[in-house]
């Protein structure tokens, strides 16, 4: 599924400001006015198709969602997803890169980063790619209030391990980890696509809660 | 298998004074002259019926290996192996309780932890006796050198769900994780009488190798 295949994609995405926004650097420092309120700001990096963040701005309506995505071709389906949900006020969806996140946020303007499901980059020399290689913590931590978290889960065992390492070396704690989350799933777990299909597989669902750590 | 059915092991226990130490306080601050070299000191805490620490002793004659275990009716097993094995060299079987490791070495004697297939206690009360707990942390941490590190394997998630956050909020780093130690088995891997079981049944076994951070 490319963008070319998609002609329309382009209008319907400019058709609703109020869900996606196109060019986020223009609400750094403003992403509380834009939401209308003071309620903490979760971000997921890597939205996909959407269904976590929408069921998650759906079920929390006290927190606000962004849900950041690269690719045109996803996001626009992440963008369907949310018009379906009749577009939650807490929600808004945002076309850019994981790598330009101080771009689009200031410093401390975020209270928590969700991370679903990231491409694995399996090959050593792809290893800076990864969503939670030291590159990526160093900006989340920028974009973070003092001592917020990471969210992540992934059915990617080598990821995880990585991960979980690499989190270890920059100094962050670990606060929870489950390694088959599905043999006891939390009441409030909100699934990804991919979770949806994985799970159902039998394969482990990984997922840990890691935060910065202030000195 | 309880002592009392081996009326003869208490005997057997004290014919092997070369391989198996019943008063080990008595060796604190002496362990390089009981091995006479310089060698690492290499720990295992709760040794079992010895299959590891044996075999980790003849692959690394260069390592002096200390095999902990608080029951008589399992170390006299583990006792039986060594003397199969011709009583390494570098090989001890300590009979001594995992709470006591600060009455049978001085701080810093011991280079590495290992930790293997340790009793999960389940139950949250009994969380205190978790060879991971915080309060055992301490103890390693008093004996080991600066800077040294747990080795630790498991079939238990939840222990080691618990063990991460655990070393994690102790302030230790990870070194090293594998959440399915036998889908890539390092070539060095010793297992263990409860790993080999477990591995066969396809149950993942989980391994880390974490080091206590000197300020």
């Amino acid at each position: 599924m490319r963008l070319r295949n998609k002609p329309w994609a382009r209008d319907f995405m400019q058709a609703h400001p109020d869900a996606l926004i196109l060019e986020p650097e223009t609400l750094k420092r403003g992403w509380h006015s834009e939401f209308g309120n003071a309620h903490p700001i979760h971000v997921e990096v890597g939205t996909g198709k959407g269904q976590f963040i929408i069921g998650m701005a759906l079920a929390n309506p006290d927190v606000n969602y962004i849900g950041i995505e690269h690719f045109d071709n996803v996001i626009v389906s992440a963008l369907e997803k949310a018009i379906e949900a009749d577009k939650p006020s807490n929600l808004r969806l945002v076309r850019a890169n994981g790598a330009d996140l101080e771009a689009v946020f200031e410093n401390g303007e975020v209270d928590r980063v969700y991370l679903n499901f990231s491409d694995p980059w399996p090959k050593t020399r792809h290893a800076k790619r990864r969503l939670t290689h030291e590159s990526f913590l160093r900006r989340y931590e920028a974009i973070l209030v003092p001592g917020g978290e990471i969210h992540f889960k992934t059915d990617n065992r080598k990821l995880f391990e990585y991960s979980l390492v690499s989190m270890s070396d920059y100094g962050m704690k670990l606060l929870d980890v489950a390694l088959d989350l599905h043999a006891d799933l939390p009441e409030d777990n909100i699934m990804t696509e991919y979770e949806e299909k994985f799970s159902k597989k039998g394969q482990p669902i990984y997922r840990l809660e890691s935060k910065f750590v202030t000195l």
